[in-house]
């Protein structure tokens, strides 16, 4: 079967991105908006999907490397079909539209939308809905489906699920997923109803709902949450909290475990760095607001960058630079794994720092012991090592996208928070991308860049992986006969 | 003999300084020049130093622990004491003054002064010797007593250096101290009448040779090498480039074995670093410089930052972002190790890339089996290790300095630079605290935290690991009877 996963989930992916654009035809047609990009897509997805699914077969076992390949290439087909839309109907240019579709599929909510009048009502809906779709399909992807592969110790984040029996993977909506779907239309629903109820329309209740739950940060407005009410902001503070948590917590949660819930170590970490930092930010915040609404600020900023939502209810790139120096550090944590939040992710920066004490120690007393532990679960040195190397690759990512921008003319906060807010999937950064600008005024390659950056941040790197691995690039045929084939 | 080696090295390190102040002293009534500072510390450092000597024994031989504490608080307390002529003689302030000697002992570079004018020639001159000293002390610091510990994984560095044998320090003036001196001796030789020859007047030769020899980079001029022509430049570039090399390969050219110097993996990275950005700097520096004014430019900048002198003969701060954005990466690459250089240091580069890479592989195919080498030799698993959370640690360290630093007041990137240009010891930054401006603008607290981050930096974070050490804060006659004493 090998060869066929890649065509079935493209395909397959075409066809949900084809359905999805067939109802947003209607729905155009129904409110007197432009239908013209839905209708191509429907086209084009169905002439590229339809034939892919047939090539491929559902019920293909998929080694690591075509399982990475498949998903990596499902990103890019859905990102790049669905910016249809952005070109005919959004009249923007394909490098612009690129960019805003690969910012829907991939949550991140950096937006290269320059004007905000006279964009389709549709549109706006259009560019949430991808985020909401893209948010969930990240949470199956690495609760439900890539944990079977074990690839890079990812699978260990979720200590409760059955470890990697075997190395195939068999796609299938297992109870897992059936639990993720319920948590996350759970969330939906509640949300949507508590911003209607703060005072929301419903068209904004849904739109930002779409994009809360997923942590994704697209809103229908220039100035994000700046225009609404204490009551909005804090609906969204609350459910902005809910997506950066463990979708695999929530599970446990179903299941009445509520011990492990409450005692995780990434949720307390979690709910520990926004008291703190919260705390710090509303005292940076004295000197320009009272100190209810300087907590209120404070707390909607700092989850909302920790949680990699991105949305603003402030400019924060015009708060005193300690605010913003705080802010930046956040960019770096990222949320919990197993949630739509994006960033290297809290469980890792607390594996990173229990080594690093651990060699500290070991510099002193060479002969201590000193095993890694995450709550009750030991870790393995190898995964520290896969953990140590996904940081790295995330700074050393961070770097190279910095000299690039910089290089076509980003000025140096500009290009550096740009970098992490794209690859950390936060969407807005500092200074010429803050959250009141745009990206638009980037270099196009710059725009390119962060596009794929924002694709391979979102599957936490392991696009790279495949591109780096050699044979990636040597066709199968191509491989000698009498060769050995062993299963990668 | 537990317990006598910190109060030996102090007291001989104070006993130096003592002398050290003596001949300034005399030189200073030579030239007609305040004396009283130098006086002053004469006396402290005589009245500190001589009975510490006596505590201490010359043939202790102390475990890691020791080893460190007592390296670490010879490096304070020489700053410490060291310190009282820029008060006395130069009218600093304490904190300045600690600073300016903290920059001045770790051969940083960054400065508190903030008018150069009617400072005394032989403070300029004290100054710059304070770097010479604490060039050639870290050098042999790192290349012959510290690998005699095997700390860290450092021995590695200096792969044909004897092996950890046991793990008691005997310090001794080795062979390996011997010729370290010569080089370092010639060098300096060298570089002065270099400099004579290229045009500067005896005190501007010889002033900036002990700072240039020493990967330095304090200069009596507040522009630095702005006033100087292009033959002096290119001398500068010249021994910058010398200055970056590590000692232990000097070693094996004087010991006839060209060969290893030749293919050295850290001397070739070095070099190739040094002319890719070298180029790259002076495409975009074309805008503002002739082409052959601009390979000039760029040459000298990048090898002030690489090799962490900290020169500048241009105010890089003013540069096109692209070339700043450059230069700051440079900032935490370093130069060799075994050099005089600071930062994270080429070598640990290159053995975080490989096992990046490696990892990436393995997540493909988790099988694999490639062991990570330097040149011919093998990295064992617990250097790597090691290097992972040496990495970490600097990172961490500027991460939590850049807070410190916006939160009292400094900009994003004059705190981010700071950070990293104090910590890497390198001197200038950028914007705030770039080459054309100096530190004595910021927060008190800020001064200080930098001041003990260039010798957290030079000392390669060892002092930090002591102080992390829980037993650092436990008194040694607390420990209770009767339980086993082990060699820590
Ligand atoms: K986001
Ligand atoms: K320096």
């Amino acid at each position: 079967m090998r060869g066929r996963f890649t065509p079935f989930v493209v395909g397959v992916g075409l066809l949900g991105l084809a359905l999805l654009n067939l109802v947003f035809a209607l729905y155009a047609l129904l409110i007197g908006d432009p239908t013209l990009g839905f209708v191509w897509t429907v086209a084009f997805a169905l002439l590229v999907g339809a034939p892919l699914t047939v090539i491929g077969r559902q019920d293909a076992r998929p080694a690591r490397r075509e399982a990475l390949i498949g998903v990596s290439l499902l990103w890019l087909s859905l990102t790049f079909v669905g910016a249809v839309p952005y070109v005919v109907n959004g009249g923007m240019g394909w490098i612009d539209a690129f960019f805003e579709s690969s910012s829907g599929f991939t949550a991140t909510g950096a937006t290269a939308l320059n004007v905000f009048e006279g964009f389709a009502p549709s549109m706006f809906m259009y560019r949430a809905v991808s985020q909401w779709l893209g948010g969930v399909g990240i949470i199956l992807l690495f609760i439900a489906v890539l944990p079977q592969l074990a690839i890079a110790g990812r699978q260990l984040f979720f200590a409760e699920l059955p470890g990697p029996t075997e190395e195939k993977l068999t796609p299938r909506l297992s109870q897992t997923a059936s639990a993720v779907l319920f948590i996350y239309l759970s969330l939906t629903l509640l949300c949507t109803l508590a911003y209607r109820g703060a005072g929301m329309g419903w068209f904004d209740a849904l739109a930002h709902t779409f994009t809360t739950v997923s942590a994704a940060g697209f809103s229908p407005y220039a100035n994000s949450f700046e225009g609404f009410d204490a009551p909005v902001e804090w609906v969204a503070i609350v459910f902005m909290f809910f997506a950066g948590i463990s979708f695999a917590l929530y599970q446990r949660l179903l299941q009445g475990r509520t011990w492990f819930f409450w005692h995780d170590v990434e949720l307390r970490a979690y709910v520990a760095i926004i008291a703190a930092v919260s705390a710090l930010v509303t005292l940076g915040l004295l000197e320009l607001y009272e100190p209810l609404e300087a907590v209120r600020y404070a707390t909607f900023q700092v989850l909302s960058i920790l949680t990699t939502t991105g949305y603003a209810s402030a400019d924060f790139a015009a708060w005193p630079e300690r605010t913003q120096a705080l802010l930046v550090m956040l960019m770096f944590v990222g949320g919990s794994a197993g949630s739509a939040a994006g960033g290297v992710k809290i469980v890792r920066w607390l594996m990173v720092g229990q080594s690093t004490v651990r060699e500290i120690r070991r510099t002193l007393h060479p002969r201590v012991v000193m095993p890694i532990y995450l709550g009750r679960v030991t870790i393995p040195e190898e995964v520290m090592r896969a953990v140590s190397a996904f940081v790295a690759l995330f700074f050393g990512t961070v770097g190279f996208s910095t000299l690039v921008l910089a290089w076509l003319g980003a000025d140096l906060v500009t290009a550096f928070t740009a970098s992490v807010a794209c690859l950390g999937n936060v969407g807005p950064g500092l200074a010429g991308v803050g959250p009141m600008s745009d990206f638009s005024h980037l270099h196009p390659v710059s725009r390119v860049l962060l596009s794929l950056m924002m694709i391979a941040g979102r599957l936490e790197l392991l696009t790279m992986l495949v591109i780096f691995d050699r044979r990636f690039w040597i066709l199968p045929r191509r491989r000698p006969r009498g060769r050995a084939t062993h299963s990668w």
